[in-house]
């Protein structure tokens, strides 16, 4: 739950949008920490709040026929919260322009420990035709980029490798998988891909580091196909096609628990 | 997300215990509004914090080997919350003995208009036996039983008609249902149960009346079956099995939007 917003500057051009959180049992995966798709969806939604504040949100681009898409997304995690902590995450603007705009995030302890970080790329795409819009109309929000550090890799190119079988699944879906959008929400993607594995994959390994690369749009009813294949070293890359495209493709690397910190 | 926590009394004894959120686009479902498993999530949430509270929570039980388990819950919503809605719920003790509490909720806008009211009743299981617990150790929270309003009926008792022909379709439980107790998540039974139907019904009509009943616990990897029987005046009743025995079973009442407030 969002206990505290503190913006670091005035309203109009915060540069750093913050909040505190805590993570109720409720929230809790089954290893009681924040689960993969939970942090995806905060990043989601500080980056709408963020551009909210920066007027240059979801209202301002829906008036111009337009609609903010998160396109790629990397985290690298020390380890996740955990049952009952407090943490803070931070987000920035590393680089905007006409195409789209790079966000990035920091995942802190309420002591200012660093528990990892993230990059992200949004880009607009236009209600109608569905395909890449122009965001020169906000060019103002160039002013609050900053240069905070965000020591991790930018997100990978991805694709699946032809020469290993993949395991797959067939997903139809359905109604509790579409969001306010009317399209498969982003967070569900994910947890589709994270569930080709076994709990006790998740009770041995952690998460430490994520890619994720949205590339189509999905609705309800449509029918995807889930594919994974896993490395001996313990990495996984899984897709979701529909009808032979792909709409999204992730990696993800675990690593045993017993070298966590 | 959690705004504000205003008790209405001191900390220890807190009678009535309320939360304010708003409903982010993120939170929102695809006819954007709280969805119903949202609406029991909050719930489960607003209880624990309450329990907490007053010191029978999570923590004192587990530490007399006990467990709170939700057994049944009933709501009726007028609306419920839309988005960018700020909402405030409030959760009460009706009844409490040595077998179940009895906890109440009303849902309003932040004026106090009533948009809704919910009943549920709480039993503690033995963690080992998994078996029904006698709660007479934490009999001191009776004294915070109050008679504060909630006009609707109680949880019903629910059963599957014989001789209605179910729609079925099974599903086996993933990593991304089970929650910190390692069990099948409470809300994702009700998005199990809700899914049977399209986005269509859920566009046309809004649900008026929901009743569940928890039967048993299901684990990651348990196969289930979903079935559901729908009637012509809307109402429809699902339920979970798993290996021969009902998990689970839910009724609610369609009630078309054009005759909503």
């Amino acid at each position: 739950m969002n206990e505290s917003n503190a913006p670091e500057e005035g309203r109009k051009m915060t540069k750093v949008h913050r909040h505190t959180f805590r993570l109720t049992a409720a929230q809790c995966n089954a290893q009681r920490e924040l689960s993969v798709s939970g942090l995806v969806q905060h990043v989601i939604e500080l980056a709408t709040e963020h551009a909210d504040l920066l007027d240059c949100g979801f209202e301002r681009l829906q008036s111009d026929g337009m609609l903010w898409v998160l396109s790629r997304l990397a985290f690298e995690m020390k380890r996740m919260p955990r049952l009952n902590d407090r943490y803070v995450i931070s987000t920035w603007i590393e680089n905007f322009n006409r195409h789209f705009s790079q966000r990035n995030f920091d995942i802190r302890t309420e002591d200012g420990e660093v528990l990892g970080y993230a990059r992200s790329i949004w880009v607009a795409i236009d209600r109608e035709s569905r395909r890449p819009a122009n965001l020169e109309g906000i060019a103002a929000i160039a002013v609050t980029v900053t240069d905070r550090a965000c020591p991790i890799e930018p997100p990978r190119k991805l694709r699946m490798e032809r020469d290993v079988a993949a395991s797959v699944r067939n997903y139809t879906f359905k109604v509790s998988d579409i969001d306010f959008n009317r399209h498969v929400n982003s967070g569900r993607y994910v947890e589709l891909m994270l569930n080709s594995l076994s709990l006790g994959d998740f009770d041995e390994n952690y998460v430490a580091r994520f890619d994720i690369d949205y590339k189509l749009e999905s609705h309800f009813g449509d029918v995807a196909t889930v594919a994974y294949t896993r490395s001996a070293d313990g990495v996984v890359l899984s897709n979701i096609v529909v009808e032979g495209r792909e709409a999204c493709i992730c990696r993800y690397e675990l690593r045993s628990r017993s070298e966590q910190a």
